[in-house]
């Protein structure tokens, strides 16, 4: 899993029911001190995040199927959660 | 997922029977604000994207078999998807 | 697998059950000399890991979920050991 | 999946079966423009390809094990045919 | 899979049974003409390698899992042969 970022939303036409009513969003990786990489992937939902909110993000399809509940979906990445505080030991 | 933009095709000779009839697009990845990243993938083509389309690529060979519905599909990226609009939070 | 060290912790809301009780960790990704590269991933911890040491980091779906014993389980990096030494040829 | 191009070839001693009389190719990864990337695979040739030769390249093990007709065999990439042609759009 | 170099061994306790009495050895990724590419795995040996040797390394988790006979096996990385010989075409 990594930290990410929400920066915007696709909106594409998917004929697989798996997408139905699911909003797609970009999502910035970050590193853990909060700075974009360069890297994004394009995921889907399932806690209503919103631009700008800081989310954490399941990168492996397996796993996100899991997370979806669903044994078939063609998804690799899933905002799975909103990420309150994160603590770095700069020492 | 990522964002791409097909930018060629590939004509090649394929033994394995599910690239039957199925074109070869060369997708170029794209960053969110639609600059290319220099990274490509061969994908397989279920949505009749054309050169120039910009397109949404699933990129995980599990995902990429559930779109094409085959359980048994040697593919590791599909085109899911016509991109229609993408919306970047700049503020 | 590959050497990584904890670098802090990360909180967040998710509704996975997988998920509960389960520390969230932040681990940098080290070089065999023990250098930071980077690259860092947010781990499920499975040996009470602290902040500061070093660990060994399995960074593969399948296998994280195993090490974890169910066979249902959103993750894809999980701290396996603690690192107790790395020897290195330089000759 | 890749272009590559076949640039060498490995002699090692393997005992896993699947290896039986199957050559292992050093394949390095080109750009669509046929531009070597500097990354490369070493892969398991199923199309009789030889030193020179452009080649597509399926690099995901479970696509690998199919076009292997396979369940079981340790493989993560494999040629899977020959590049005939590669159309680029540059306009 | 990948050409790689044993540089070093990583002592860690871990408690999965698939580590027992494993070696754990730190494998360099080489590039097809010999050169340390930075990139590393922590892999399992199932062909007695020693620091200095020249492998062939098996970076998937189910073909690794696949190697070492075991469909239960939380590694992404085997050590399959002893490379030797590497023939490049560089005319």
């Amino acid at each position: 899993m990594y930290i990410g970022q929400v920066s915007g939303t696709v909106v594409a036409t998917i004929k697989h029911e798996a997408f139905h009513a699911r909003k797609l969003l970009i999502v910035d990786r970050l590193s853990p001190e909060g700075v974009p990489t360069g890297a994004y992937d394009i995921c889907v939902d399932v806690v209503q995040a919103g631009v700008g909110d800081k989310v954490l993000v399941m990168d492996e399809g397996n796993g996100a199927r899991q997370i979806l509940k669903r044994a078939v979906a063609p998804v690799r990445a899933v905002i799975v959660g909103i990420v309150d505080d994160v603590e770095l030991d700069n020492s």
